[in-house]
């Protein structure tokens, strides 16, 4: 049997949660086009979606708000917790700290939406109370009277968020909930196929998404952006990092052969909310990167994906570039949980095979002869 | 293309670690056969040969067991994060929390062997400090003239422990702690592969083995001999089991078409070091088990898997039920960074991909009218 490296283009399961179509640029959610969810509908909405498989009605998307609302809060050992932490912990190691403790209450059982619902819940609030902590401020309860997204940023600086950056965050968040077999969501659904737990699986995805060739990306976009700080200057810099042999940031997706829909989105959703210098200079970057990159893999062309324009409305709506990779789990959360459901609801051990390369026969020689 | 559910039988890369001939029973670590690693070495040994791909020369085992025990003791606020969890915790949630601290001390950084030898040297102190912590007792301190498993004994009892029960815990040690791309250890190299660090790998690794399917199975096999207590009812019980649609733990093994070579090496293991009683009973459920399993699935003989004895030997040796999958944490840590360093060594994103079934072409109904 041939060598899947990298798993690319290797089917694990059938799925009903997301669709991917890297031909045309099409990404859909339980049926819906992104287009729609981004513009139609809530945060909340699309939970209950990846969730239920049906958006909500009145009476369920209120019943799902306020259970959300209700387990906001975290207990008094995750606080305790997070002010033992270095100051200077990467946020991911924050995240990933609170939902082990989190899940060390919880005696071992089946993945359920309660655990969706809590998690969901609790991780912005994680996020935010240890933002304020290394800055040596208390942290902020969360508020019953706002949506998930306007509460995540009240929660990072007290005053309530001018609507239009909430609504920023908001669509920020439904773009990023659930992308297919990303390696932090097939983690998860590899530790729910052992039969562990929710917390398991979200911790273990977690520790996924701190990679840079994963949910890294975006701090890195926007120090790129920061470093280069001129329209002008964009394609000398680029150039030389590519001559260093360094990847560039923010470009390129194994699975779209043309443009990420959801960068397209967050492209116009960072013209309305990202200062005019920026996004001039994110266009002009992403020009010059689309074109230089061309001169060199002539086979495929590579567009910017989504963590290059996550970079820009997060910073825009005010998030500091340690918590990027962190709100993107607040988002992805749910679609790992989603994914955790269906790998439970129809279950087979997740165990492939390597092919040994290695010596053989070897005897052992004492170790005074060695 | 074909849906690979579960990946069975696919093969996810080259690796020179660990070879498993499932047809003819065979467990081979770099070339060495497990019946010789498990008769001839000592645990620091293997440890070494897996992370380096050689045995050690007599200068080498000496500064990786000096490595070892510089790195045993574990920070203040690890114990603290300790003494903060609930003492009901389940070990793994235990363990998964403490070494998620202990990467939140360090800056993200490619793995190395410096992060395999702290995590193997740290994961028997966590598990002994959690258990005296629980017990009300005070953590002691690991010693500096115990070798790895002895000083993992030690440190739970504060006595030093007879040589024939730690020379027990060291075979055992030896004998799990590497086995292809079993759930945790491909769960390790996932996240390794998206450029995260060792202690995210190892944290989701733990998520992994924590599953019933895959590292929670000793307490049960332990739980089942306590109920059926008595050789003569074994037939009886399981018939009873398997009746009622539960799952027999310690059978059977998705690669193993024979028995599996650490099941054989663990129950002669267990002939020298459990209560006589304890190993015909063993003895009598293993021999009920194997032949009451043969009735139901004539297609395929399912044999005693590695958990079976695991459960006896880690019994007779002195740990508790709920110490079992974190001693076999502490042995397979070292597979897991074995493998970690190979995946970064030659690395390729793992991100797979799902077929979707689900529904297609939805429109977005308005809230007021769903």
């Amino acid at each position: 049997m041939a060598v899947a490296k990298g798993l690319e283009g290797v089917i694990i399961d059938s799925s009903q949660i997301c669709h991917i179509d890297g031909s045309a640029g099409r990404l859909i959610y339980r049926g819906y086009d992104i287009h729609d969810l981004a513009s139609l509908v809530s945060f909340e909405e699309v939970a209950y979606l990846l969730w239920n498989g049906d958006l909500p009605n009145k009476e369920q998307l209120k019943q799902l708000t306020q259970h959300l609302v209700q387990e906001r809060a975290i207990p008094a050992n995750v606080k305790t917790a997070l002010r033992n932490l270095p100051t200077t912990s990467n946020m991911l190691d924050v995240l990933r700290t609170a939902i082990s403790i989190l899940g060390a209450e919880i005696p071992l059982k089946k993945p359920d939406l309660t655990d969706a619902i809590t998690i969901a819940a609790k991780i912005p609030t994680i996020n935010a109370a240890f933002d304020r902590i290394r800055l040596g401020q208390e942290p902020i309860d969360p508020r019953e009277d706002l949506n998930h997204a306007a509460n995540y940023l009240y929660m990072l600086t007290g005053r309530e968020p001018d609507p239009t950056k909430a609504d920023a965050l908001n669509k920020y968040l439904i773009l990023l909930a659930d992308h297919g077999m990303n390696s932090s969501t097939f983690t998860a659904r590899i530790v729910a196929s052992t039969w562990s737990d929710s917390y398991s699986a979200v911790t273990a995805a977690i520790c996924a998404l701190k990679g840079p060739l994963h949910g890294g990306a975006p701090a890195p976009v926007l120090k790129m952006l920061q470093d280069i700080s001129r329209p002008e200057r964009a394609e000398e810099w680029l150039r030389n990092e590519i001559k260093a042999g360094r990847r560039l940031m923010g470009f390129g997706h194994r699975i779209y052969r043309t443009t990420d829909p959801r960068a397209e989105i967050l492209r116009e959703i960072a013209e309305r909310t990202a200062p005019r210098s920026l996004v001039e200079l994110a266009k002009a970057v992403e020009d010059a990167g689309i074109r230089i990159l061309q001169e060199f893999r002539r086979e495929r062309r590579l567009y910017t994906n989504v963590e290059f324009y996550s970079a820009v409305v997060m910073h825009s709506v005010g998030l500091p570039p340690d918590l990027f990779t962190a709100t993107f789990a607040a988002s992805r959360s749910v679609g790992w949980m989603a994914n955790v459901l269906e790998q439970v609801a129809n279950n087979r051990l997740i165990r492939p095979e390597t092919q040994y390369t290695g010596p053989v026969n070897r005897k052992i020689v004492p170790l005074e002869s060695r």
